[in-house]
């Protein structure tokens, strides 16, 4: 058995918003030399999501909009409990949930095993500084 | 290390639907010959989901209407950017995020290694034509 | 390939509460004597969830407030189709799709690969019962 590791660093400047990451996971699995097997991508960070969804602008808007309804970012320690520490992100740690830590991509043929439509995107809900994404791929 | 590949074809008749595909699953399971490991099953469309619950209708009447709330059908352009790309399915890409993508379900003594009440369905979002879903496995 | 499975019982005395199982899968990954390779934590009943994110209980209060929002408790069968069943715990199948069932961690220089905060919950949804968790690692 195989295995590879290798860390992303990702800086978003807003506080939300998706990357497309598949090209240096494609690149990270080439380095790899493995042909089957499973590749793990995931947040290093638990404000910030990895998930699998289409390369589209128009749907990242509407993501940006739909967790901003489901988890508001708010400053107030009155409205989240977490931002009674000092921290002003307790909406990242929910949106992070909705979108997901990590995803688990088939490897074959040398190849990531995608759809049609398939992407890998980094999420961030916390940005403006570096943050980091584990790409961990067994096989043979 | 064993690897193997198979791919299921759902066609839902219904834009939503949830279809259990646990027979499936263990059917590719005994034909890999694999016993110990990890089983990956993820919809290869990022408007369906892959997803471990009950198998009880009443419950997936349940979800129909939440996820409904939550991500409501709105064909219109002005609600979801995504749909001015002509498409329209952009709720279909929001409830799958809900739902999730993929499962990772231990491999153990030759058999799915499940509580009681696990069950694995196929999540359809945007339905009536044929859809993918990957199973991947690895172990020996 | 090597391989190790193992099973955590959880007995959570509320409806809902997380719990952080972080040593005992970092002391099951010991026991395994996997160096490299991924470490998949499952809950294993289909009204709780296994997820990564802070261990900070001001976060954890607001997570509980804000799953009573997206799928409130409600006994009634009127309310979730489900609970024509006898069952008063639909909620709870709505409150773990959010947070998840499982997550997959890479195992790196036998330990668990994580970034500065992740820590390892169990999330409960319908408790006062002894519940399940599935840990299994595969790798070398």
């Amino acid at each position: 058995m195989k295995n590879f590791r290798k860390t992303l660093t990702l800086r978003v400047p807003a506080r939300m918003g998706f990357v497309n990451i598949t090209p240096q996971v494609e690149e990270a699995l080439a380095e790899s030399g493995i042909r089957e097997g499973l590749c793990l991508v995931n947040a290093m960070h638990i404000t910030a999501s990895v998930f699998i969804n289409d390369d589209e602008p128009g749907l990242h808007e509407d993501y940006r909009r739909w967790l901003e309804r489901l988890a508001p970012f708010d400053a107030s320690p009155d409205v989240y409990h977490h931002n009674r520490t000092g921290e002003d992100n307790a909406d990242a740690h929910h949106k992070r949930q909705v979108m997901g830590r990590e995803v688990v991509v088939a490897v074959s043929e040398g190849g990531l095993d995608f759809g049609p439509w398939e992407q890998i995107f980094y999420g961030e809900f916390d940005g403006r500084r570096n943050k980091r994404v584990l790409i961990k791929i067994i096989g043979e």
